[in-house]
């Protein structure tokens, strides 16, 4: 019998996670019946929407429960199948939970497609931030020739991606990143055509600068100062898909001056579009594609990505609270072994 | 030389508009050049938008400038004519703004379509507010069989019609209405499926009742506390035409408690389409299938509406303050004469 370790949610947190809202337990798996795998996980993904899976709040999916595994995507290696398409050694994407070792059934995993990119991709560039941001662009950005298409967490999985997408469709793209290093990275490696700091204090005029024709999709994962800044640069029919909204997952307040009658105002005036989204709405339609067609441009290097792996199964909740400070630089993936 | 009166913008208003930021003055009309019309005015539309024109705020038109004429429009009959798909006699729907006679270009002249109904409908239900509504339903709101629609400011010109087309889509109409009166006419005249009167002290808990499989399309031209009951309600994938906030445009200070989060909050939880739009953006395509569709619909009694005609040019500035603070019952119209 295999014995794992799990990470599960000790206690709901306010505010800030802390390491007391994590635990872990060993638990010895069950015996692997018809049609199921037992899988070694060798990745684990953290990311920020987890945060909404610790809160009991009304979310688009049900909130992971107190005691229960804390939910994530793993790339594992087969390790037992009873199953005919995988075989011992089969490298899989899969929903296991932040552990060590699960036993799942083989339907709800996927076999990695990674055109030859390192296997932690699938949780990244080629997984679901990439596809995150693929589907808000085709379906709901829609950036044209000539086009602005501003982002924030520029240098993260979902912003890096959304910023080469725009370039590829002949717009111009401007990051939005905290601190130097991160923004020389996005201006240079990623190669966005502008990048602004939202920790210099002048940070709105400076982003204003850098959008002298305004912003016609502002790929919202943020929230919070970035969308305040952004709001007046939007041109009129702008589009703002919405993915994510980190600067807000740990607040418990809510702030003294009410920013909606703006929010709206604008909205009305530009005749914006704003659409909440979640990539698994748009998965059917268009995964295949976004494989397709994005894979070989990160095999070749066309499309940069940057992860940040850190080493070891329990390093995952310090790691998860510190990306939530926007500590991480990349996508950031925990080597489990 | 024919002598006209003219309401012009006299100051703009901090807050609600009052008697003082409005002036009538006399002007003799130019001669009518080759092409023009010469208007003699019969009613004048007053509505919502044109609080507006009167603050010098970034929307999506140019303000008024302070000492010029208040825009809006009129049906008006043409009592000379120098353009030869004009006679003396023609009712006109015309953008003269506010005043008792006017020479304009014959090109920005539209002949009256009503299907036999009165002329006044080209200024409400066959005119801007119909179509407003009609335009926003079709390409944004897009109700479906057995979906919930709900509206404010459900007795007026646009609330009213939206209502009716949710039904004809076989979706259920829910209004929001102020006082009984209102809220009578839109259960008993428009036949809407439920109406709640948003001056109960328990009116978020009505709306709610009143909406038992939540909202699938919220028609938003009013927002504030509204908006408030309504976000709560909305389900996955609704759909949030903005077609006008009448409730924020004399609100001189934000309220202190940030209502922001709360509404990224739900367009991300929920997955929900928010779209500002003003109904110009749809015209070329959907004015005359609007016309041909919803003209017959009137002109039998299969859409009702409610028209309030007020009497006298000089009562305009008053009939437009009150209507800003829904005194108005219906679309407001003042007869000139």
């Amino acid at each position: 019998m295999t014995t794992a370790r799990q990470i599960v949610l000790a206690s709901r947190p306010t505010g800030a996670p802390t390491a007391e809202n994590f635990r872990t337990e060993e638990v010895t798996l069950p015996q692997v019946g018809d049609g199921e795998l037992e899988l070694k996980v060798q990745y684990l993904s953290l990311d920020p929407y987890m945060r909404g899976r610790m809160s009991a709040a009304k979310s688009y999916a049900a909130p992971v429960p107190v005691d229960g595994v804390m939910q994530g995507e793993t790339v594992a290696e087969v390790t037992v199948s009873r199953h005919p398409d995988f075989e011992v050694g089969d490298l899989v994407r899969a929903h296991t939970g932040w552990c060590t070792h699960a036993v799942v059934p083989a339907t709800h995993v996927r076999t990695l497609q990674t055109h030859g990119a390192p296997s932690t991709t699938a949780l990244g560039v080629l997984g679901m931030p990439g596809f995150t941001a693929y589907a808000g662009m085709k379906v709901i950005g829609q950036p044209k020739q000539g086009e602005t298409v501003a982002v924030a967490a520029a240098s993260g999985p979902v912003g890096s991606m959304v910023g080469q997408l725009a370039q590829l469709a002949g717009a111009r793209a401007v990051g939005i990143a905290g601190g130097p290093e991160k923004c020389a990275f996005v201006r240079d490696e990623l190669g966005f055509d502008a990048v602004v700091d939202h920790r210099d204090p002048d940070f709105a005029e400076k982003l204003a600068d850098a959008c002298p024709d305004g912003v016609d999709v502002y790929y919202e994962n943020v929230g919070g100062a970035v969308w305040d800044a952004v709001l007046p640069l939007l041109n009129k029919f702008a589009r703002v898909p919405v993915c994510g909204l980190v600067s807000q997952y740990n607040s418990t307040d809510a702030g003294d001056r009410d920013r909606l009658p703006a929010a709206m105002g604008t909205i009305l005036a530009q005749s914006l579009l704003i659409r909440g989204f979640i990539q698994t709405e748009f998965a059917e339609e268009y995964y295949p594609e976004f494989l397709a067609e994005i894979g070989p441009k990160v095999a070749d290097g066309t499309i940069s990505y940057r992860e940040q792996v850190v080493e070891g199964f329990d390093t995952a909740p310090d790691a998860f609270i510190g990306m939530l400070e926007g500590k991480n630089f990349g996508k950031l993936v925990v080597k489990v072994d």
